[in-house]
């Protein structure tokens, strides 16, 4: 242990801390091994230290010797994230949140939760509140294990973006609470469009201790599994019942025929060579959902009432697990685990022009790629992402598709990269970084996923 | 009395009837009289007798008795239709669906009324229903009087639609129940799509006893005046917060600067000049909805929480009307009880040129028609209609300024007419006209609405 490590830890006395080598491997690690680029950039990374604290103050004295002592400090929620965005790059201290997991106040439509609760926990606790039948707008499809403040600061979209958008849009986050990695560490509140400047930063700008967030009223989520002749007939019944506002939804996602084989349970409702469709919708407009992937000419293969798929989601019962562990980074989790060699892009289809990319993809793509498309509501329009698998050959072979991708009209984001400026800190001008020489004014934070900090002066 | 209509009387033992001048007055009149156009035609239709069935047993023996004497039968709601929809042109029997109120079911996200069921008791009992927090998706600006029976049979849209569509979207209506005008009448159970048979045909096509419908999950709702520097500004907002799916939403409505000073107790509230705003926002993203507003130059000129709201549109608290009651045709209301020459139309803005619409027909129309939008979203994208007010010159002035309109780039629908086949009903491959033939047979039901009726054989 370095020395100034060692005089860090001596100020946490009282403060949960670790560093046997399997909690410091565990804590040190997210999903970044969905990609074979970032697996053997990331896969030796340690922090030094895991610190665990379980309230405020614990936080606050961590950041305050963290600064004091110049130690590196990473902040990690469930470590559900795909990029690397919790590894420690630089050693030092890993900060895991998880224990910072109360709901700290409940209103109609907005709560306030500790930054280390996890979904589906605070879903639990909305349910059982008495009452109350309000639940998070947008949960990954990781809803057990990711938290609040890991998704604010490395997420975006997820189930329930069909209707509400994503993360960052006017209204989801309605403040955050921060903490500065000072030696006298401040707490900050952000509200309205400020949250902007924690917002998908990897926590490089501050200890995010506190989330208010609004709350979807609560519908009965009836679940559907679908089949399709053809992809281009499934992708356009994603896109209509996603345009449809007269059925209220939670999820709408459409799998390549290749897909189902690879995803356990649901291999046997498929029929081979069928494309599919999972979507989640209100159990009173499920009739109607019905008609309409029969006028794309697809049939309801699986259906599973909203009280029944409420328990599999919040206590595990019956075989099938919630449909929306199928969806989203969970298809490439499945995949995977049947087909080492397979990893994933993430693709913005053109509006309008999703079917003809659709097409184009499948014809120079075959059996490379597999395409999984997330249908989402965002801008006041219908705006289709891929999360296509990709079997993986080489990294020359990975640029090639994405070129080929973009040449097609896809606008690709490659999520083989840790590195911030990469994903959504492309704008100089974004609030984040001038945040940063405030709330970090020591650079201490998750340092090496910034290309350069601190930035050149202008000029 | 004519013959028929004795007999027909002699039937109905037991049924209320009335036919003194005063009730059949009032209930032959809608709100026809917004049009300077229906009011002369309109003004002295009379039915002979009016019916008032407590019941669907009553129902079916007015019907049997109107297919049995040939007599005229025309069904009525709240009346709150704009064009003579439930006004007799061939005397008869007027039916008055109002003693028909009941709520016949709730489960979570539906409910099954009594066609004569009012909007605000409608919503008034689901509040008040222990444990329920759901509400209809839409009502009309005339909550308190509207059916919903009435509503599926002459409405479209309303306070709600910026988040719902409209009532003949996919989902929207689960099912109706119709009874025949037959010597003796049947009972059908229409549902999905097979409503729409029965949906916009101002009663000319079957009885509708029940209706059950999609509920969306209550929020609260906040309400908000903001005054805009000018229209185009007002225009860029509405559509920019229909457009953000994190604000939860239940009106979004855009008003000329010339407007609020003929709205009562609005007027005091909007500085001359500026442009009106009204919306209804989920109280929790009432901010993220003022820092839009500022975006725009707009500002809010007056708040009032959705518990006041609320108060206000149950039980009439407070000096301030519910907001809605500014909205929809209300506005129309409003202001030709202030200068008796106003009138209005019905315009559908080109999306994606609604704001260069809007300048060109303030321009071209200064003084003489004053925009009033309603924004909604259908289709999947955000979708602006006007109600503009228009002070009344000549029918040439007005087909002039249709004309106008349309050579602009709007689309007019004409409200100043009581034929369904300008209404809705212009595709003679809808499915209301072949439900015709089989739920009216006589042709007994509010006759004179369809152009020709029985149509003629084809070829």
């Amino acid at each position: 242990m370095t020395r100034p490590l060692s005089a860090l830890r001596a100020d946490l006395a009282g403060i949960g801390l670790a560093d046997d080598k399997a909690t410091v491997k565990l804590k040190s690690r997210d999903f970044f091994w969905f990609s074979p680029i970032l697996k053997p950039l990331l896969d030796d990374k340690r922090a030094e230290l895991v610190a665990l604290p379980r309230s405020k103050d614990e936080v606050i004295r961590i950041a305050a010797a963290a600064a004091r002592h110049r130690v590196a400090l990473t902040v990690r929620g469930g470590g559900t994230g795909n990029y690397g965005q919790a590894v420690p790059l630089a050693g030092g201290v890993l900060l895991d949140m998880g224990g910072l997991d109360r709901t700290v106040a409940v209103r109609a439509g907005a709560a306030r939760c500790e930054a280390g609760a996890r979904f589906l926990d605070i879903d639990r606790r909305l349910r059982d509140d008495v009452g109350s039948r309000w639940e998070l707008r947008f949960h990954p499809s990781t809803r057990k294990q990711a938290t609040i403040g890991g998704f604010v600061a490395g997420g975006a979209a997820g189930c329930g973006s069909c209707t509400w958008g994503q993360i960052s849009d006017p209204g989801a986050v309605i403040a955050v609470e921060v903490v500065t990695v000072e030696e006298r560490p401040r707490t900050l509140a952000l509200a309205g469009r400020d949250v902007l400047k924690v917002l998908h930063a990897y926590g490089v700008n501050g200890i995010i201790t506190e989330v208010e967030i609004s709350l979807a009223p609560w519908q009965p989520w009836a679940e559907r599994v679908l089949a399709f002749p053809s992809l281009a007939t499934a992708t356009r019944f994603g896109w209509a019942l996603t345009a449809a506002e007269g059925i209220a939804k939670k999820e709408v996602a459409v799998f390549d025929a290749g897909i189902p084989r690879l995803l356990k349970r649901l291999a046997p409702l498929v029929p081979t060579g069928q494309a599919m469709a999972i979507v989640m919708v209100a159990e009173a407009q499920a009739a109607a959902l019905a008609e309409m992937a029969a006028d794309h000419g697809g049939s309801v293969v699986y259906a599973r009432p909203a009280a029944a798929a409420e328990d599999a989601a919040f206590d595990g019962k019956g075989a099938m697990p919630p449909l929306y562990e199928y969806t989203w980074n969970h298809t490439t989790l499945h995949a995977l685990k049947v087909e080492p060699s397979i990893t994933y892009l993430q693709i913005r289809f053109p509006p309008g022009r999703e079917v003809e990319l659709v097409d184009k993809i499948e014809r120079a793509l075959a059996g490379e790629m597999l395409l999984h498309l997330e249908f989402q509501r965002r801008f006041g329009r219908v705006f289709v992402s891929g999360l296509p698998l990709l079997r993986y050959r080489s990294p020359e072979r990975l640029d090639q598709v994405i070129a080929m991708v973009e040449g097609m009209g896809g606008a690709v984001s490659n999520p083989h990269s840790y590195v911030l400026d990469d994903a959504g800190w492309k704008r100089t001008d974004a609030p984040q970084a001038e945040f940063k020489t405030l709330a970090d004014p020591f650079g201490l934070m998750n340092p090496g996923k910034l290309r350069a900090w601190p930035p050149k002066p202008a000029g």
